[in-house]
């Protein structure tokens, strides 16, 4: 395994190198600027990861890698257009630079071209790839639609939550994971066993996203703490803070989520008290954890040494400190 | 080769058996409603009818046949919603009966779902299927592209707007034949050949829808004769009358082009008039003549019984007879 900057690099060179400056023009420039954006890049530094777990040439991997992220990139300018979103990685989003009908014909090309990187492997690898890539993506599909009925839903239940979330972001750590297995030829079990790893990963790493955007240091956290809180957006915070306050907590809570004060910052403290008074704050904690220790379970069944055992676990301890 | 009847009826019979009866239901009903206004089901039809002419068994081909089907009513959900058309197949479209996010998600998880099928093959199969989708589903993206550039253009030339046609209509037509020799195993020679049967085809369909638009029968013509005028589209007839014109013909086009008159009824005339006078609707049913031979012509060079290029060539010579 190697540090993180040497994956990220592999996949940056990755797309460079890929031929993405072609015509017509208003169909590409918006793919090459939405991949321009960078980011961390998570998902195909995974499968690389997964890939050297393995015993296989990471580099090998790198065109299921860029697929998974040309996907993600699909996936973010699509429901950039969804969410009405005018910002994305702190730059203009796809729909707003160009227009919504470019948003979506460039984000169509991308979803084809995500599945055009398995052509560079063998018919039996391309067909477990790509077999995998479609059954992940139209979860992530249902998780996004999920997500939107949820919305205009006041009896949306923590299961009902956990799917969505599991769907929209949780299986496609999951499946990157286990396309590096893939490539690398690990077996069927372990394949499955780093899918589940990434997969708990995964849905950890959502719920701290819902908690630091309410609970985070307003000094590292990268967007507006109280984001959600503003929005109202059901999370699990709330959901677990309606299912433990007292009758008179959930009434205020139900009132300030119908609210849309031009005091935000009123609001974010009064939502952010009935949540610790309710400890869904430690509720939130817990499952963080739970989820975190469930995947480190699914290590120890590997069939990997124990030094990549430890190395996968320091990964995951390092993704899940994150303040930010 | 079976009547056109029977595949359809096949094709209709294994999307009833399909299931897309799934959750989350604001995800898959708007599938299941575009796919129920069906259609002529040309493609898939010509998908079976292929598998068939390489004496293959159609059935077998059925999968490869509804992807094609699926990619094309993807296609029309998102090309309605840039298109901005509230109907489709005289029904309302999904983002008016629904919403344009509810578009945009539909139309992907049908982009996705059509690779599905694709895995009803074995590995080498799955393989050559879905890499020929991948090219042309993004040829098909990119013909679109073209198609809105050049709405803001004036300057477009024939051969770009061959192209276009070529790319947004008639590649998938030729896809979707290839796609039935793949199935039934024949020679990749006869696969390029049936491949640029299709092609042609389309071409010369296309072209004849443009010709049709304005000059079909407005009694069995489906939509309103003269739409494309009124809409000022440069269609073929368009292109050849402003280059075959005189200087006095083409100011009077290009002023036609340029309005939008209440009385719809005086400028489709006056602009018909010119194209006629131009020889633009001679020169227009000689392209659909040329591509329906050079179609044809494809047909002698295939290793198939004489019966069965007497039979495709029926087929095609009854799909270039239409009125409507």
């Amino acid at each position: 395994m190697q540090p993180i900057g040497y994956y990220q690099q592999l996949i940056h060179d990755y797309f460079t190198t890929a031929s993405l400056q072609k015509e017509p023009l208003n169909l590409y420039k918006p793919i090459q600027y939405i991949l321009s954006l960078g980011g961390k890049r998570m998902r195909p530094v995974l499968t690389l990861m997964a890939a050297d777990i393995f015993e296989g040439d990471c580099k090998k991997a790198l065109p299921a890698a860029v697929a998974v992220e040309m996907f993600h990139n699909f996936s973010l300018v699509h429901d950039d257009i969804m969410d009405d979103a005018p910002l994305r990685r702190g730059h203009q989003t796809v729909h707003e630079k160009w227009d919504i009908n470019t948003g979506i014909l460039s984000g169509d090309a991308m979803l084809i071209l995500a599945y055009r990187y398995f052509e560079e492997y063998e018919p039996e690898v391309f067909r477990e790839l790509a077999a995998l890539f479609s059954k992940t993506a139209l979860e992530v599909c249902e998780g996004q639609q999920w997500d939107v009925d949820f919305e205009g839903r006041n009896d949306v239940t923590i299961p009902e939550y956990l799917k969505m979330i599991e769907y929209k972001t949780a299986v496609l750590v999951g499946a990157a994971m286990k396309m590096g297995g893939i490539v690398a030829g690990a077996a069927q079990q372990d394949c499955d066993l780093i899918y589940d790893f990434g997969l708990n990963l995964g849905l950890a790493f959502q719920l701290q996203d819902d908690y630091l955007d309410a609970f985070g240091d307003p000094e590292t956290f990268g967007k507006q703490v109280g984001g959600d809180i503003i929005e109202n957006k059901k999370t699990y915070l709330y959901l677990k803070a309606i299912e433990r306050a007292g009758n008179e907590g959930r009434e205020q809570l139900l009132q300030l989520f119908a609210s849309q004060p031009e005091n935000t910052e009123a609001k974010v403290a009064a939502v952010k008290e009935l949540f610790v008074s309710a400890g869904a704050d430690a509720a939130t904690r817990q499952a963080i954890e739970d989820y975190t220790l469930k995947a480190f379970e699914t290590l120890e069944k590997m069939n990997i040494s124990a030094d990549k055992k430890a190395m996968l676990k320091t990964f995951g301890e390092k993704l899940m400190q994150r303040k930010v």
